[in-house]
């Protein structure tokens, strides 16, 4: 199936460029539907996209609660606020989860590939105890202080792609909105753009 | 029904004081379930807490997407990631949403406050074309520029109070992790706190 770079990516790529200067502007919002049936809402890091396509990496724990919310709901609408252009991006799309279980080779390959991409730093965070379980005390003499930097991917470590069908795009500087919705032809994606008011 | 000023709300205030040099600070992702049933999510500004309540208080139009995707699924969560301490706060909670129709005097009033604490530059927003639909043109001419500040409430101006019942606290500078949840016991409000695992 073809790949067309979408119209959103460009200005996207541009948000980055002109936000570089800020730590924060690599960290998106990221809802999905909770397994109680209320919006989940909580902040990632941006890794990327998956090599020349539009899909959207991010990493995350197996463990944490939006690999449930995604088995139930594959959705997720991302909200990525540029704090020194005021531009902002809503991102919707499903998502695939991809865990080490993955029986499809080349998305394990994805998953090595993303995960030797992330500092030693934050790999460690993986091998910690379960996020949003109860705290036991101080368990800091249970989590490793190192890791062999040429160790592949632990058990914990999933990589998401989310894969957008729908983009919306504000510009508070200059007040205009654009409305991207994607469609499939023939096995072609195709983008369509369309000026909305903001 | 008592109010008990909930834990969370002081790191939230605390937060606010420390980040209150950035203009973005107030800035917060609100997610709900879109009518399409996928999740929605996008910025809105913080306009303080509803008197000594723990509501937080929301400006929106009523002919924005959330306001039928709240009449669906009266849930939301807000993410709300402090840029310069390291702090997130994800907000869970019911929203009421109050519009020039609300049948309860006391809500219309609390709509007609909110409204005059507005500045009157926001307040023209409310008078532009519909928001997400599409832009026909240079409709400029249609937008008034200015608007009687002694002048109440417009219709598409609507009041949205998400009264919190679950808060997770992340510091991601001290690594700490506390979740926060309500219980009402005897028509009182009651919190508890736990130390989770980030």
């Amino acid at each position: 199936m073809g790949t067309v770079t979408a119209p959103w990516k460009q200005l996207l790529l541009n948000a980055l460029q002109s936000n570089s200067h800020l730590r924060h502007s690599s960290y998106l919002q990221f809802a999905t539907i909770g397994s109680n049936g209320r919006p989940a809402n909580r902040t990632v890091v941006f890794r990327g996209f998956a090599d020349t396509s539009n899909k959207i990496q991010i990493n995350t724990d197996c463990r944490s609660h939006k690999i449930e919310d995604l088995k139930q709901c594959p959705f997720a609408e991302i909200c990525w606020y540029f704090t020194d252009s005021w531009e902002q991006f809503r991102i919707n799309g499903k998502v695939d989860v991809i865990d080490g279980s993955n029986p499809d080779p080349m998305k394990l390959q994805q998953r090595e590939k993303a995960w030797f991409a992330s500092s030693p730093k934050s790999r460690l965070q993986y091998l910690g105890p379960t996020p949003g379980l109860p705290s036991l005390g101080d368990q800091s003499s249970e989590v490793p202080t190192s890791l062999d930097p040429s160790a592949g991917p632990v058990s914990a470590y999933c990589l998401l792609l989310l894969d957008p069908d729908q983009v919306d795009y504000v510009n508070l500087k200059s007040n205009e909105r654009l409305a991207f919705s994607r469609k499939n032809i023939n096995e072609e994606s195709c983008w369509s753009s369309d000026r909305v008011n903001p």
